[in-house]
């Protein structure tokens, strides 16, 4: 069996991709990554933004957002269309061919909507099948797609659906075509032993240490089921996660995740 | 030579993909169409009404849009996200592998940015060059391109481009690999010797009688430039361009023009 090529999907937040500045360091360091790459975006600042000027109430739970039909048009309308757009415009303009995807072209990926239970999210989709042959022969034509967080279902409906998500299902689909490495950019360098301390990052972290971290507090909140993504990453066949800051992209420091 | 598969590409205006029921009876006729296809929309009207929601002021000349940075975030996120993604999902649900593609998309349309003369449309693109063997290379694995209105200039700006002329340029660039029919859908069902008879319509207008019906009047106003578009892409190699409108498309009854 012939060695996989080495694929690097980066995930990014809102934060980054919504202002300018930090938008031109971003691409720019993703430009200069070797090889195949995919670009995953959120973009919830915005959207939230253009929805409070369309005078609709942003609605989150846990730091979810509530989808109904209104919000739903307008994150269609900012992750699919304004977000993605420009970022594939920036992207050509650095000389690579990007290609902006919702999980709906070419039925990339495909959701379903998630159950009412105690909450109801609305319209968010949580994936189901990744359309992986399409995206690996993009890769092999040299293409690099960029992901707006939105699926469907199949039926017509489209569907609000975490970017975090995203990236890590994208991972896993592509690994048996590729070696994958899966990088998570979020606002601190790393996953910290003192998260006032940006000298302070775990630059590995195993299963084995994991439990202890989570224990004595080290690692809390939203960061737990960010690493425990990580795992499931990793056991479906991803090489390596990387936790990182989107500005530490062009060193690739951070906290690596491995089993 | 081998001879060339037929590829038919639909054109279909604003108001028809901006109404539920229109659209749905639209994307089913358009589904039924055998063969390679591509649909080209528009959405200018639920821009218009976007960018009012926005309080911000759409300014037409002659039917064009002035495109300030303002109203090209709307048309971007109108276009690109929430029409072209609502129609690639409703294609999914009809068994049809669309992909929504603005022209920034794998460079699938580059334009320069029209030179301010009398008037300055602002950031509004004219087509220069159509990336055709990526275009191609989708037909070919039988994936529906849905086309919106945005071109890019290859600098990483995003620019507004009319969609008939999207369709057009389109028309004309895969000419040498397929057998091109180009329908337009208007509101009226072709061209017709008195408007306000629908049994009237011209069933086959050829490049001899034109002069003829401009100069008696039976045409006028913008049904002259949208016919010489349609003799350019005749002249280009386009086989035929039918001028229908979107609720004939099950029978393709309409004006035939032909050089």
């Amino acid at each position: 069996m012939a060695l996989k090529e080495t694929l690097v999907i980066v995930k990014v937040g809102g934060k980054i991709v919504e202002e300018p500045d930090t938008l031109e360091r971003l691409l720019t360091d993703f430009k200069a990554i070797p090889g195949k790459k995919i670009l995953v975006h959120g973009g919830g600042r915005s959207a939230t933004a253009m929805a409070a000027r369309l005078g609709i109430e942003s609605k989150m739970v846990d730091g979810r957002r509530i989808t109904d039909a209104q919000m739903l048009d307008v994150v269609t309308m900012v992750y699919g269309g304004l977000v993605n757009k420009n970022i594939v415009a920036k992207l050509q303009a650095r000389g690579l061919n990007a290609i902006g995807l919702s999980g709906t072209d070419c039925n990339t990926m495909l959701s379903d909507k998630r159950p009412a239970g105690q909450v109801d999210y609305g319209f968010v989709g949580d994936p189901k099948q990744v359309n992986a042959p399409f995206l690996s022969s993009l890769l092999e034509q040299d293409i690099v797609p960029v992901l707006a967080p939105l699926t469907h279902d199949g039926k017509g409906q489209l569907l609000n659906t975490n970017a975090d998500t995203i990236a890590g299902e994208t991972a896993k689909a592509l690994a048996p075509y590729f070696k994958v490495t899966l990088i998570y950019c979020f606002e601190k360098p790393g996953v910290m032993l003192d998260e006032n301390d940006d000298n302070s990052v775990i630059p590995y972290l195993s299963y084995y240490d994991f439990p202890r971290l989570v224990e004595d507090g080290t690692i809390s909140g939203g960061m737990i089921p960010k690493i425990q993504n990580a795992f499931n990453a990793l056991n479906a066949g991803v090489a390596s996660v990387l936790i990182t800051k989107a500005s530490s992209l062009d060193t690739l420091t951070g906290t690596t995740i491995a089993l």
